[in-house]
Formats: structure tokens, C-alpha cells, sequence
């Protein structure tokens, strides 16, 4: 005598199942997730909303982007901070004609970004509503005391990003009208569908004690850089051509595109953004597993957040990035 | 330079502010929440949907009841564990239109729910949409080996339910047109708007080891039993009139209400399902705290769910509880 949602929450259980990590002492099923803690660790907690309309559309998103990008959004709250991910609670509400192909897709995504990043599901809820909604609490852990904040960058730290900024931000201006596929070997859109958050990054900088601050950047450079220098209460400066931004073919996209625009205020990257002590900074490689690293600027006294354009003119840096209200 | 997510953020922040808990590490503000494991505990994971129009509906449920109620709901199932509740996540999507007076009182229920469960906020995720939309993730921990799971219920063990089943329900079906207040007072209203999850009790039950198995009835006894029974791998024979049910008063709504369809079928009542062997059972008082703790009927082998009715007949008990599908 199961329930209809019985039988779906079986569904997603069969299409993540995978054999146990150690610590799992007990998946979804039961009313909780058991988890036993490793010793000499500190315990990392995230959640994220993937919901239709603001995160994704329905017709526009496939279904196993929205399942590697749901998974992706979470585990890189725990790259930030230096951690592994290692289990997720899914929370799911989906129309009922949505159970269905849909789901299997849904879920076929999901399954793959769950096996890439090492991180595995433990328990969730599943509901029925009108439009698709998700949310995602990821758990992961960091050797104790070795966990980087947003709190730590000290004037006179040079700041670095990893990867090139924009090119999400870029897939997603650039998606076809009706739903994008066949576009998988396209940098931008596959930047866009399937951010990889940069773990192993994060965990080599933690594991070092390289990086004095460190945070995600998915709401947009100008936003985020923001974000951490009022959790450091500092300032920062940065320099426009220093940023690494998208790399558009000659003849195309001059126009149509701001690439400085697009690398300071796009969103959904997911590249890291930290800070590094200025004797430290020789240790750190220009590439980490053929990622590069660049140096755009350094934390300052005060709060100001100060661009210096191509000609070394200084402007004030505006948060412009990603605000849903 | 905050954005406008920013400073909801930190209105929440400040709403919830207590004192720290000694293994909250760091608090909501950074990429992730930052905990330290007790050594010899084993943690809890779960979260929990609490939407509008499924859950709860805008007009109709006061704002301090859905910021009670959504924590309460995902408490209930740490407590169904054995576990003791420490932390949540607050996941909140909501039209900008309730960013004042409506969080403001949302905020006051959490923060009281918060308080009486011992369970503090160390994190979240927070966006706008035209719903209001709530996902609400637990941890808590239960001493290593302790935790009471659904799945070890044998063959004659006692079946066992605290408090009086069905009230909820029946407070949800009462329920005056317009938004519900000047209630308090009313024992079914409460029930349905302010839910206890019984921590106490179920931590009580797991520290004795008293019980075989456990779950909370968020779904009414016969589909929660169902799945107990399912986890299990048993079936089970309970007699109806042993069931505590609403307790109405004489001549009013006899012909209303159905006490025993209230009592199998209703819903959201957060009371504890649980078994316990034989001999074990006479260690059980009858009321814990002044919670009664009534025995409705045993486990059997084999799958069968049978229900005793009032004149000795026996009848299959089918799983008419709260399904969304």
C-alpha cells in the first residue's frame, strides 16, 4: 500500500542509489539521514534554491541542466569554504506531468553531478505544485580550523579569481529561443547548463593555508567582491584589464557584447574569488589543474571598492550583479 | 553597498539572534554554515517543504503560525529519531509585497519555535518569487547506535502512539473563514497552527532504548503505520477503539465529525508512532510529561495492516492519510 508519493520518492532513491559512503549510516527512507561525523573535521551546511522563473525556464532549461545545476549551485557554497561535499537533501515539487520523462532527465543529471562531484544523497522531500521547485541542502566537511570565510582578507592581500568571468553569463544571453540542446560542445552554454564548481581548488588553497578569504562568485564579481569585503571590513582595488574576461573570436561579439560588463556583473560562474597574504602569493601556481589563476587586484583600508579603467582612470565599483529583489 | 537581498538577510539575522550554541563555528552571512560534531553523536539530517497553497494558505494561516509551524514540522523528524534538534537552515522565497509586516510576524513564530526547540538558525538561502515558498532543513545528533529508525519493529511488539491522534485535523477543518485568530486558546486550532514535536519524548524513548522502532505521524496513522510496517518488513493489528482520539465535547459534533476517521486518517498531528517488545512495555508510563502514551495493537508477521472496529470486526486498514500526488 504505497503512496503515489511513496513510489516517487523510490524513483529518485533508484536513480541516485550508489554503494555507501562510510559515514552514510542510513538514506532516504527513513524520517532523517543518519551521518556519522569524521573526527578532527568541522561540519558544513548550505542550501540553494533552484526555482522555475527565476533560476531556470521550464521550456528553455533541459531537464538534466537543471539536475547537474541544482547540485553544482550547492557543492560550490562548499568549495568556498575549502570543504568536501559529501551528501545532499533534495528537496523536490513538481506538477504531476512533470513525474514522468521529465523527472528521468531531471534526475539522469542530477545522478552524473552527484557521481562528479563525489557527494551523495542522503534524504530530501518530495511535494506536488504547480510549478517546478528545488532546493538543495548540501553537507559537506573541512579539517577543523582550516575552513576559509568570506572575513579573513587584510589590507595589502592581493585578490585572485580562477577561470575566465562572464562566460555563464554569456550562455545564457546567447541560449537559442526553445530549448537549448545540442549545444553541448559550446564553452559559454555549457558554462551556463553545467557550472563545475572548482572543489579541488578550494580544497588545495584551505589545505595550504593560502587563501585569507575566499567565496563563489554567482552573483557577479562587483556583487560578491562586495559581499567579502564587508564580512573583512576592507576595501579592494582592482584592475579592469587584469580581469580574465570571456574570450570572444575575432570580428564577433564587439559589438553586441561588454565583455568588462559581463565579467564584472554576470552571475552564475562559479569560479572562486580569494585573497592571498602578498609573501604568499609566489606559492600560488598561474594555472591549478590547467585552471588559471589571476591576479586582479589587492584589499585596501577603508570600504571603498575602486575599478581602475584601461586608460588608469579610477572609478567607483557599483555592485550590479545578480539581485532577485 | 548591501543589496536589497543583503539587508532581508540581515533582517532575518537579527530576528533569530541568540546566543551562540558552543559548536556553531560560524553563522548565516558566509557561504555556508560552519558546525562542530560532539564526539560519540552521530548526526541527523532532514528537511521539510512547507508551501503555499499546500501547506498553508496566505490568507487564511497567521504569519507567526507558518513561521512556527514550518520549523516544528522538520523538528518532528529529528525527534522521530531519538535525536536532539541544533540547528536550521532557512530556505525563503517570497513576493516583495511580504517583506515587512508579514516577515516581521513570520519571523516572530520562527524565533519562538526556535526557542522552545532549542534550535538555531546557522544558515539559509533567500529569493523572491510570487509565492511564498519555505524549505526548512534540521540537524540535530543522537548519541552513536541510539537512533530509533523506522525499520525494527518485529513481530509482537507492542504499537504505541502519544497523545491524542486527529486534532490537528480537526482544528484545520474548523478553521473560521478569514485569517484564523483570537484562537489561541482553542486546544485543536493550537494543534494545528502551534504543533509540538515531541524531542523530549523521543529522546527519552532512544536514551532508554525502549523503542524498536519509530516515526512522527505528519501523515495520519493508517498511511505512517503503513510505511513503519513497510520499513519493517511486518504487518500490524490495531484496535480501533483503542485509539485516542479527539476528545469532543457531548452533543456537539457527534454527527459533524467522524472521531475515528479523524483519529486514522488525519494528519499533521506530530505525535510519536512507536513499538516496543513485550516485556520492555511495562516499563513505559502511561503519560510522559503529561503526554498519555496509548497502546493501539501489536506488530504481526506478514504484510497485512488489519483494524479491530468497535463490535470485534476485523477489516484490511487502508492508507487513507495525507498523500500530495
Amino acid at each position: 500500500m504505497k503512496t503515489a508519493e511513496d513510489r516517487l520518492v523510490q524513483k529518485i532513491v533508484k536513480a541516485l542509489a550508489r554503494k555507501g559512503r562510510r559515514g552514510l549510516v542510513l538514506r532516504a527512507g527513513d524520517d532523517a539521514a543518519l551521518v556519522k561525523p569524521r573526527a578532527g573535521y568541522q561540519a558544513i551546511l548550505t542550501c540553494d534554491w533552484f526555482l522555475e522563473g527565476s533560476h531556470f525556464l521550464r521550456d528553455k532549461h533541459p531537464p538534466d541542466s537543471i539536475g547537474w545545476k541544482c547540485l553544482a549551485r550547492a557543492v560550490s557554497d562548499v568549495a568556498a569554504m575549502g570543504g568536501q561535499p559529501l551528501y545532499f537533501l533534495l528537496s523536490l515539487a513538481l506538477p504531476e506531468s512533470h513525474t514522468g520523462k521529465w523527472l528521468d532527465g531531471f534526475l539522469k543529471g542530477l545522478a552524473r553531478a552527484a557521481r562528479r562531484f563525489d557527494c551523495q544523497l542522503a534524504g530530501g522531500d518530495t511535494t506536488r505544485n504547480r510549478e517546478i521547485l528545488i532546493n538543495i541542502m548540501v553537507t559537506g566537511d573541512v579539517p577543523t580550523g582550516r575552513a576559509v570565510l568570506r572575513s579573513g582578507a587584510k589590507p595589502g592581500d592581493f585578490i585572485f579569481v580562477s577561470g575566465r568571468l562572464g562566460e555563464a553569463e554569456l550562455g545564457l544571453r546567447s541560449l537559442p529561443s526553445g530549448r537549448a540542446t545540442g549545444h553541448r560542445n559550446n564553452r559559454w552554454f555549457q558554462k551556463h547548463l553545467y557550472p563545475e564548481p572548482r572543489v579541488a581548488l578550494g580544497r588545495w588553497l584551505a589545505g595550504k593555508q593560502l587563501a585569507t578569504a575566499m567565496m563563489d562568485l554567482s552573483d557577479g564579481l562587483s556583487t560578491d567582491l562586495s559581499r567579502l569585503c564587508t564580512a573583512s571590513r576592507v576595501g579592494a582595488r582592482i584592475a579592469i584589464d587584469k580581469i580574465p574576461g570571456v574570450n570572444l573570436p575575432k570580428g564577433k561579439g564587439r559589438a553586441q557584447y561588454d565583455v568588462t560588463e559581463l565579467a564584472l556583473h554576470g552571475g552564475d560562474d562559479y569560479e572562486l574569488l580569494f585573497t592571498i597574504r602578498p609573501r604568499q602569493a609566489g606559492q600560488l601556481p598561474s594555472a591549478f589543474q590547467g585552471l588559471p589563476l589571476r591576479c586582479i587586484g589587492e584589499i585596501t583600508r577603508g570600504t571603498q571598492l575602486v575599478a581602475i579603467g584601461p586608460g588608469g582612470r579610477e572609478g567607483k565599483l557599483a555592485a550590479r550583479g545578480w539581485d532577485p529583489f
